[in-house]
């Protein structure tokens, strides 16, 4: 049976009703077989555009776009996957538009939905602002599409929020699904989602919790480790738990790098600003107080300056197992010596690691195309089908 | 017969020749039976979109957007229309582009449509300056086509002006036909467009310019309500007039909105700036007065102060024909209590019209298809027939 | 045999093996061969669309732009070139994205192109620079597609660097066989590349030294004019005088207009920047020196204005062959009177060849779509071929 033949068998034994016309919010929202559902879609049109088949399932449709903040990778991502399933991107930029002048969240969202059949937003500066945004565009669409206003219902797809960044983490697990040989082969794995020193200080806190959000659901043994004021979410430190029960893992949290580092399989370094600080920024952008932003800034740099010695240096990657854990970063990563004096991670780890970086990346513009692709199409493993049965080539 | 079939059939017998390869600047330049095709094909292409038929034309072309001022809703109307006829929107942003240093508006004209089939321009603020910049435009691509520079003439599409919004008012007129059940409905039928109080100045005067220059075609009693001061240019009134005597309606002015709100079947409040201030700002900007023009602001605002009680209230609604006109606003509405203090419209009015409202806004991407697709198809009922016979399904 | 056969049969004879997921960067890099293919598969695109028949090759993917400066021309010849075979533009803004915050050219290059086909970067502004900084980029993709990263290669189009303007030099060159009746009838012409006066500094140096590396390979006699201290790159003017010898042409340096524009049939009167002063001027800004900066630009424009009478007056047209040179620019033009005092050229000798300046610049999007084919196409002949016989209508 071919690669295709197999993810399509997979795919049609996985109940993904629920994820015709709906959203892609939080990856524990949705269920194991939602999360096995994307990853078997995300292979398979990956597997045709390799063979040169295009997947397009669109004649025409907008994927409009929402970032605000700035963005390389997802902004890429996102352009690819609506490009490789036939949507033209139209950014919502509020900069030029009159989304700024006072108008409410539900009306934009019907104004640019008239023929979007994606709505793909990144909105992670400020917590407790970015999700709720999103449901907030979501149920306008839902109200818009029930009121029939719209004649179709747009796909809400998190690019980035407060809480979670689905299409990232979702992208980095189907890269160590594949690294590791399959999803059976991860229980009792160990993976080490751990800050890691930077110079530069607002890191969101969405990869972090995205990732132990996640990585808990598949029995691995999930260390949640960073220095003491670090804090993520509780909310979604008490879903890692929970999941961790339930799929046979564990998550467990720790102060120490070097514990956590200890026979990993998986090591995730990575800089974060602490939840609470977070909190208290976006309390000061509400209340216009630069001031006290700026000596947030300065005292969040000189707490992290507190801990440089939270790096992913060789050292540390030989305690990992046999050595030789997979190194993971969602770039650009704080590379010492490189792009700063003292960063996340030793010169040469990163280079080691480069093109499994480089993988773990090009995995994301699928996720992004399989999460469309299940809120589009009614029955998504017949659509597979059809599509490699029609043949159409990418290139002529 | 289908409504696509009868919407054909009457398109069949309409005379839309001219409409071929012209541009669609103002609608009083435009026949009955090109206002009427326009609302024809609108209604088809929405009608093959909504049963899933593609009615994509073009295989590649670009539609080139250059807006001089910000939008959310026109600008993704446009890009709504291109994406369904199969267009590329290619934004001249002439911050990015070297428009600003000198060119010739011929030059840049040329140099942008070798590829182009459309230009949809934007370019309301000056008066005496959007309209004729466009002909410009239209002027340059005719002549680039004639001398055999480009191979293909772009239209132009007027996506707002100092003149009019024939995007907007006849979008409007698309929304009131099918609320009154057909353009034979619509004769006596009183519509009252009626400034009304913003806390803002500046606002174009474009829309009630269009929509007093369209509805007084349909035999309607229109009526222009506004305080003293606040009149609008002097020759599209002369159009009205015109267009009121030849249809059998009539063309109404009046200092009082109540006169204007009794017994109206269509109400349309909205706030903009007094013609002849607009003009006066227009020569400060030449003049590079910027004293002045903060000066006129000021002036603007405080005469706008002293009319608050133009506000569509829920007594004024109260008055109009059972209590039940159609309330109308091209959106973003300065709504009392919402978006200011004081403004054009009672919340509890502006939410009790919000779905309409919606669907007033979502006529505009089909009325810009429309509009290209007349002045780009030789035999647009022909080309329709042929659309729904090709099938081709806009999803997979 | 039309138009299109006797292009194709010309293709056929040429050998283009190489060009085959190749780069386009210096047109003295290609073979004799891979020029006038390019010329063939530009002419015989634009026959096809011309026809009505759509050249569409890609069913999706993305054709990255990179501007790192203002642009109106090549960025349209871009966006048409891509949406006529079939690719979707993403720009690469570097303020919107990451990429001004320390990551590597290899690591972005890679991160952009996960479904690129093409990447067009125009790099224009440093000596040194924008050349070196394509190279780092193609070699970016090329490990990733050969380490497994990319799933294709995407192909470079250098549209305007430091060193060669190529889409520029093509365009004109194409345009040059049109006006002489076939790339047979060069041998022998003169043609002027000269400095001319603008207000302006800091001009390129890429289009006179795309003209002289290009046009030395046509057996034509090559007049490089410019006041003393305007030098171009001597590695630039040294592959020119080895090419002028190898096609049995001359290339010959002087500082007089006149003896430049004597007899000549063509003329390319342009400003530019003398080389030695650009190098300043990179070195400053790579010092972050910005006084030093404003103090070179006066002393540029001291310089340049001591050269007012480098003018393409009518007195100089009229001692050109029969009086009637071929007068040539890029766009925009200095003209004198117009957008100037005192500029590049005459506003009648300007006006009296505004027909013959604009398709100039119409060949540039075709130049760009055939380097795209000839890197795309294994067998662009036969692509070309089926194209045709496929017969896609590219207007309903």
């Amino acid at each position: 049976m071919s690669n295709f033949d197999a993810l399509v068998k997979k795919l049609e034994g996985l109940k993904t009703a629920d994820m015709f016309e709906n959203d892609f919010l939080l990856t524990w929202e949705k269920t194991d077989d939602e999360i096995a559902a994307t990853f078997a879609v995300a292979d398979a049109l990956r597997d045709l555009r390799v063979r040169g088949v295009s997947p397009k399932v669109f004649d025409s449709g907008l994927g409009v776009s929402l970032f605000r903040d700035n963005s390389t990778r997802t902004r890429f991502s996102y352009a690819s996957a609506c490009n490789l399933l036939g949507l033209t991107v139209q950014d919502l930029d509020e900069g030029k538009s009159q989304i700024a002048h006072g108008e409410t969240v539900r009306e934009t969202a019907n104004m640019i939905s008239f023929m979007a059949d994606v709505i793909g937003i990144r909105d992670d500066m400020y917590i407790g602002k970015g999700n709720a945004y999103m449901r907030e565009v979501a149920a306008a669409v839902q109200a818009g599409y029930d009121e029939g206003n719209l004649e179709q219902r747009p796909t809400l797809v998190n690019l980035q929020c407060d809480i979670d960044h689905p299409t990232q983490s979702m992208a980095d697990m189907d890269h160590i699904i594949h690294e590791f040989g399959g999803v059976e082969n991860l229980k009792g794995k160990k993976l080490a989602m751990t800050w890691a020193y930077s110079p530069s200080y607002g890191k969101p806190l969405s990869v972090p919790q995205g990732i132990i959000g996640l990585a808990t659901r598949f029995g691995m043994e999930v260390v949640l480790a960073h220095p003491e004021g670090y804090e993520v979410m509780p909310e979604v430190e008490a879903v890692a738990q929970k999941q961790a029960a339930a799929s046979g893992g564990s998550f467990v949290k720790t102060n120490s790098m070097a514990q956590a580092f200890a026979g990993a399989d998986i090591v995730y370094p990575k800089s974060w600003a602490p939840f609470a600080a977070m909190e208290k920024r976006t309390n000061l952008y509400g209340e216009g107080n630069f001031d006290g932003i700026d000596a947030l800034e300065k005292e969040l740099l000189a707490q992290n300056a507190n801990h440089k010695d939270w790096e992913a240096t060789e050292e540390l990657m030989a305690s990992t197992r046999a050595g030789k854990a997979l190194y993971m970063h969602c770039l650009p990563a704080d590379i010492t010596g490189v792009s700063c004096d003292a960063g996340e991670v030793a010169d040469t780890v990163f280079d080691r690691y480069r093109l499994p970086l480089y993988k773990e990346a090009g995995y994301k513009p699928y996720i992004i195309a399989a999460m469309i692709f299940l809120a589009k199409m009614r029955d998504p493993a017949a659509a597979l089908k059809a599509l490699e049965a029609r043949g159409q080539k990418r290139i002529f």
